[in-house]
């Protein structure tokens, strides 16, 4: 199960330090453009070592283009992408190998497939989510240009600190992707106090997407809610997904929950653009919990592969917030399952005449 | 999609008005006893009208297997299962096939179908997780005798109520679901006077599955947690899923939250017993937010299928709060994801060796 | 493995003499009038016991619509039909139910799962084609109404008879689906001799589709002629497949094979309408052959449950040759497979605009 | 649809003359050593340019292992396999891009796709076959190490030519795969003529697996058989694909096809080792039709894009027979198909105890 989606359907391969890390993209409409240097810009603002409050691994990231895309333009047949690991350092991981590091996968690759890969986490290192950021830079454009599609998103929350004002506009400016510009030096000491205490916290993302049309997802199993918080919770560290208003609906009352439509469109958008599984036609909204990260420099017990008892210290490249870079990637995923229901939709209901009356989202938000 | 499950698949049918509902079961091992009655217990626990605080619907909800059992016992074919419905009342519905009821799928069916059946919520009714709760019956079967695992949940919030003690024994004997007996009252006079007020609220649902062997889930895509946060929400009404700690892992710190083995067993399980999106051998935990209810007696703003304002009074058979009767569908759905990985895991896995050493779990929980 | 297509897919359940087979039609498309009264033809068509030369068991074949349609239209939901059993003779088997019938799934189904429904056969009786034709009812009726797509077959081989003329009007007027209306008491002749002597001979049947569009189908392992192949392959007795010219195009020259294009058309269809798994506009023409029956009056040598030899002899009702009824099945495969590619090529593909020129097919045939 | 398997899944992709080929191997068992060099063998056995008879494309076909292999063992997690294309001379098909020529996917890519890499045929060359050969390699190692499966092949008809006795230590000491060496200097002589003159001619390719224990397949739409029928279907060029005596069955009497069953084994075995979809234990047998190729020097009417005609010649290195290399490949697609099918069967049945009797296969063949 390392492919997600159905019709645009993507597959990804790669350990952290192997040879490489990749993808394959079956079932993209043809005649769309895409050069190489498109993947630049996304990929950018998921990478490590940028700034000092992530990771310090350098990877250059450059994706190849090894099939589907001729002359400039997408075919139709399956495009694989190639990213070459270049900044594999396996010898910060060989004294883990014999270990199980608390809060990893280590103990569970072990006991599901009675071996792993120790070096970078092997399969399960995020880095495996740089694939998912490259097939969403083709879903983003597709989604784009055929349908005037945007997603985006932000850091909602680090740690106990939240937004004191919302801007779109003061996400890009800061290392962050955080909303409110004012708050950039108070995030710039929580993370230094944090990186020298040897800890980390966890983050909340959301993700938004504009001017879905009404009518993308389906009922029942395949609800455009589900695929969601599947595609969000198979993110690294996340251990929470909600749709709209999320866990806050659970001591509202239903006359507030509930977003009244008249001929001026939505009052409200609690239920975050879906009801019944499919979209409304208003921002599509989701946020995501994502763990503190389990890499620490502060010792702790932990077990050996032969029973024994042993002190785990972690000394490689880590995150102390890996919500921080995780932005792109939730966009990644909310632009992926967009994608595929927008085929999935054409396939069942593209002979569905145009229903009125839509009901404007200028007024919801 | 209306399959759930790759292995052990589920595909359900039916409109909440409709002649009847029911559901395919493809995928089940061979020489597992079953009778049709062994279908009451958890049907009976999901049922509506068995109190005074859920929908007065009386349905039977008696279970026909149609086929894939021979003299009591399962052959590997498929199982359908058949409930006739009996307690359909369209007269109920009739005046709003010409309206969209706010907080209700109608708008959302209407534009990707253009076409919608307005009896009882139709497709979008949750009597569709019926055949959820049925198919669930034989996935806790298998489980728990070929595994030992158990399946069980509560309601851990309603509106702003929680739960002041716990007792996993309290919970059968009152109609909530609620671990704290002395409560019930208190319960019951919240829920009278919610629905003497027309409105409704949400809840909060936790459900637990013990014995859970390490090593059932897979990596990337397949992630337990992936699959448990899409079956949760594909179920109607939730807009949250939390794996463990869930979005309180947002404000915490690494050195909490990450879980200390050793050989004395886990020291906590903030991980909700799933690392790497595979499981560790501790229980996995899951949280689960339901919005109230959208079907209020409460009078307001809405359109018709013209484009037009109008007044949207619902006064059909409603639950005042949908999550009361909700514990036994997420206990279901975890069923189902964890009956499916497990035979994927044996699919892939199925020649690894017991490997040494497997935590205990006995100090965890 | 129950289910077929991906977009158009249908789950079949029910064993030969249990209470009901069924399926679930998930993926059609909404706004489709339907009606119990349609299925009608086509269930008639491949019924047993319309003439002495089938089996002659008495089924009505009533369906009944459960689900998916509202007010005679598909909602967009899955579509479930039912259809009761209402002549099992299960004393009919109950002798054989230790034993393993030669060139049955009696010792097959054995092996894979332990045990074995034993009354007519259980799952693996040709019974379960039934709802593949009544699922193809639907399909075949959006094939034409959408895009003009005909669907039709007939029996082109009977042990070593084959037609001397071909007449696709005289098809539907004999018991034999058989294309030379001369020949009948011939073949009348031959099925009464046959019967008599406890034996049974195989049968090929030949399917074809006209005004498929060209551009159905997938390149690599979703080619239109590997989805027909499979389709075909699955249905009960089938030993064979070829596409267009089939087996005969070893002996062939790329010179000859080669259908030539021009501006007047396709100078001839050696390739079956089908290029490099895509539909090239001409008729799609497949070709099936069935085995001889292995339920003969004519005693023979077995093994029984416990390993030791028997002798077998098959009492119940049987048809000496199974090919005479499959003709609307094969058509209704066809159909499915068509309906399937239709849905894949517009959710992909559908925006690609009228590509020039598309080749004459009056030509061709 | 560019995957192949549903749990050993095969994802290819790349065109014939793009910078390289690939394929995604997801659901291996871990623990399977496996190296680079174990491609080498039947890679080597499809070439080109290994002898006269082929195409004189000379592609050194090194494959690299991107992931899932650690210290020469399989992980469990995807193992990505790349070949970078290094004889793709482009200027062969420059003239061709504006044409469609006869036989060839260039007029059905067209219409669907409204795109096409025009360069030695895109993704519809047989070049994507190389990777079905790699990813085999791994199914076939664990088949033989596991069940003691083998899978082995040959050329059973070139045109009008059959073999006239059968050896299958024959087969590997001539260029044809023929099992007839006294043949081998007649059919060199046939290869010769043939290509001189410019045409090409078809073949049938026949392939058995044994000791596949019996339980593998599933019912109805999973059949073993009908898996391998859409297969073989996916190669290019096959036009036929029949199971044991497959077309010859349409004569054959059911006394005569049922294959007997005793203590001492099955008498025969026409039915190719299936029965139900499921196999018996005895051989599977499987032949497969190829068309004669369509790139002839001959030259012949056709269309250009514009929709004129046009005279097209076909120049570029093309063999004169694709059958000559197809047994590799098609023993490929039998080994996906198996391997594929041995794990679904353990997902489901795999504490299915041993049944007795298990029919010894020694007698048949």
């Amino acid at each position: 199960m390392n492919s997600f989606g159905h019709l645009f359907r993507v597959t990804t391969f790669g350990e952290s330090h192997g040879p490489a890390i990749g993808c394959v993209i079956d079932g993209c409409p043809p005649g769309l453009a895409i050069a190489e240097q498109e993947f630049r810009h996304d990929l950018d603002r998921r990478a490590t070592g940028k700034t000092r409050h992530t990771s310090q691994r350098h990877e250059a990231d450059e994706v190849e283009i090894l099939s589907g895309v001729y002359e400039g333009t997408t075919t139709g047949t399956p495009i694989a992408l190639l990213i070459r690991n270049t900044d594999a350092r396996s010898r910060d991981y060989g004294k883990i190998a014999g270990q199980f590091r608390p809060g990893h996968a280590d103990y569970t690759y072990w006991h599901k497939y009675g071996i792993r890969d120790p070096r970078g986490g092997g399969r399960s290192s995020a880095r495996e989510t740089t694939m998912r950021v490259a097939a969403a830079v083709i879903a983003k454009k597709w989604l784009a240009e055929k349908h005037g599609v945007a997603v985006r998103g932000f850091l909602s929350q680090i740690g106990d600190v939240t937004p004191r004002s919302f801007d779109w506009d003061a996400v890009a400016g800061n290392p962050f992707f955080w909303p409110d510009a004012a708050q950039t030096a108070e995030l710039e000491t929580f993370m230094d106090t944090l990186r020298k205490s040897g800890d980390s916290v966890g983050a909340r993302v959301t993700v938004q997407a504009d001017n879905v049309p009404p009518g993308w997802g389906e009922p029942v199993y395949g609800k455009l809610d589900a695929e969601l918080a599947a595609a969000m919770m198979s993110i690294n560290a996340v251990k929470g997904v909600e749709i709209g208003d999320g866990f806050a609906s659970v001591a509202q009352h239903g006359s507030v929950h509930r977003d009244v439509m008249s001929m001026r469109g939505f009052a409200s958008n609690h239920a975050g653009g879906i009801l019944g599984g499919i979209s409304t036609g208003q921002p599509v909204m989701c946020s995501i919990a994502f763990k503190p990260t389990s890499s620490l420099r502060l010792p702790t017990q932990g077990l050996d592969v032969h029973g024994n008892d042993v002190e785990i210290v972690t000394t490689g490249r880590h995150d102390p917030c890996v919500g921080i870079r995780a932005t792109p990637i939730c966009e990644a995923m909310l632009a992926l399952v967009l994608m595929d229901q927008a085929l999935r939709h054409r396939a069942q209901c593209g002979d569905v005449g145009e229903v009125t009356p839509r009901v404007p989202t200028e007024t919801s938000g």
